[in-house]
């Protein structure tokens, strides 16, 4: 395809996969896109692992890095935090909450070891590092999902000729981050899963396009939010989008870390059934709708902490709904949640991510000649 | 242009104008769109006079007419229900909380006559009176904005052979809305002005595509919600939709019913400048977050009444603040606001309505042009 970012990720058809797991990232980029793993949760150890085993299955074709650096973290500036340091700043009221929600939906918390040195939440030293790991590997992209990212990392990219992208919510998000040297932005509108704003997909990539062109900097856009098929991937490029970058759509694949009672979750589930809350990390994302995210809502609740202490208590009870839910459990399983945008209403099925990728391939062309039909006097 | 809804319209480009002005009705059609005039608020008496109007100036070009007929009243079925009638239901406390705001805002509500017989708000009779009405000039579409039409609608519209088009803001009232007979469905995302739901345009258009025709009553869809340039519609079509229904667009022509207040707030909003809010009619709907919409849902609010009540207390004051603005106070300037989608954000100048469709038309060139060089290998 003819797309300027095209020549820039080394790929001819400019979808983009966030995915937290390798199996996606690979099958995506040897299927023709552009896989992104996400690096967030991982160890540096982990981190080099899942990259070998990338390098190893990916057949040369290009991939990148997503990373999760935070413009503002209630811990401030501080290095080094683990877990553990931190825990002590969630208040009773939080832990007590949560032991309710375990009683009465039959997961069970793990305890935390005060002697462990498992780092906290969103680190950004720790993601810098992770960008070191990723750089003895040969990735085509970085890119940064909350904000600006830190100079070091824009610097990073520079050094390596590798380019840096950067989500952004809103045309002012977009301003600021090519004035500090972003080469690609990632323009998500509010139907999306994970953390998003409030303006929609179909507003603000013509807005933020149009900003750019008047601020003089018109680096390549990809739209996101929303985008599950190669029609609506083909609708986001009519209206200026230089391509797609999509997340949801890669969960409902065998492949994906996601448990299957949350695929089973995906197929059943219709577009109103997402909520944007701030119980799964203090920050707004939006996610599957289930007792979690509703408890958080409740009368009882206390509130969800900022990040990162939200999800000290948020992932352990996740998990462990997951855990139960799999075995079996009807109350575990009303718990069970993770992000994931409006798109969620247009999965009926679980496909292999190559299978997806030759079907979003098939539906732009079906698009295209719509198109091209539409305007054949 | 090769659509379906070309032919069962008789335009040539498919882009419907909603507006409570005759102007722009009149002006989009004359510019090969499809103007269609909204009914609410109007008397028997002004409607007749405005479609004469439209008659004499739309050189013979089509039109439709949309009314508001609400499937759930707090007044319930009740027949020939006047303002003055109802008005006993709005409690003290609400309005005192408004005699508030016009202290602190510098408006003056202006006195209910007891002895008016102005219809209350959204009366479903009136709304077929108006079709009667309607039916006597040469229309084109009838249309509902909210919920299933009653039979009787559906039924004068078969019997004159004119279709009847629905909006829908969520796939199970799209399967709902066709099995009741109707034509053709408004597919409008919650980015959308006035009343919507929650699920954005991008996901809502294919949702409903793809419900319509496993339902096998696969109806041509309008696109609504967030469209502003031909450049969106053409995005809307690629991913399925046979044409676009826009509004907030119409309201920055110099044409258009609102005042200068509004179009200058128009100009300098932000596409993050909207609120969903019950504020306005005691149903979800989208506006300009203003002094009022910030009122209702601050700590002093009583909260909004449901409709019909809500208008009782809204629209006069709406209509006393912009008088009020219009002649310079700035207080009352902050609670200005009116019925706007977050494509607000895309307004940055006041544009005569045939001059917007003359765009839209070039810009829906450009961006099938954009699609067609993508696909140019």
């Amino acid at each position: 395809m003819k797309s300027p970012i095209c020549a820039m990720l080394g790929v001819d058809f400019p979808l983009l996969a966030f995915s937290h797991c390798r199996d996606v990232v690979a099958a995506v980029s040897r299927a023709g896109g552009f896989g992104v793993l996400g690096a967030t949760g991982h160890t540096l150890e982990s981190l080099e692992t899942e990259l070998a085993w990338i390098d190893a299955h990916v057949d040369g074709k290009p991939y990148g890095l997503d990373v999760l650096i935070p413009e503002n973290l209630a811990t401030g500036g501080a290095k080094g935090l683990t877990r553990a340091s931190i825990m002590d700043k969630v208040p009773a009221e939080h832990r007590a909450f949560v032991g309710q929600l375990a009683e009465t939906h039959h997961f069970t918390m793990p305890e935390e070891r005060a002697d462990s040195d498992a780092p906290a939440p969103f680190d950004p030293n720790l993601a810098l590092e992770m960008l070191d790991v990723a750089f003895r590997h040969p990735i085509k992209l970085i890119a940064n999902a909350l904000g600006v990212p830190p100079q070091a990392m824009i610097d990073m990219g520079r050094e390596r000729g590798v380019p840096v992208a950067a989500l952004v919510g809103a045309k002012e998000h977009a301003i600021r981050q090519v004035d500090a040297g972003v080469d690609i932005l990632v323009v998500q509108g509010g139907e999306a899963g994970g953390h998003c704003g409030e303006v929609s997909t179909m507003v603000l990539v013509p807005e933020v396009i149009r900003a750019l062109e008047a601020h003089g900097k018109r680096v390549p856009v990809l739209a996101a939010g929303g985008i599950m098929t190669g029609g609506q991937m083909a609708g986001a490029m009519a209206m200026g989008a230089d391509g797609a970058w999509t997340g949801s759509v890669w969960l409902a694949t065998p492949e994906s870390e996601c448990s299957d009672v949350f695929r089973e979750k995906m197929v059943a589930a219709s577009s109103r059934d997402t909520v944007r809350s701030k119980s799964r990390t203090g920050k707004p994302s939006r996610q599957l709708r289930s007792a979690w995210t509703d408890a958080w809502e409740g009368p009882q609740s206390p509130g969800p902490l900022p990040m990162p202490y939200q999800s000290l208590i948020s992932e352990p009870a996740i998990r462990a709904c997951d855990l139960a839910a799999q075995k079996g459990d009807p109350a575990a399983r009303e718990m069970v949640t993770y992000f994931v945008g409006q798109g969620v209403g247009l999965v009926d099925q679980v496909r292999p991510a190559g299978q997806v990728v030759q079907d979003f391939k098939m539906e732009f062309a079906e698009a295209a000649e719509r198109m091209a039909n539409l305007v054949d006097a």
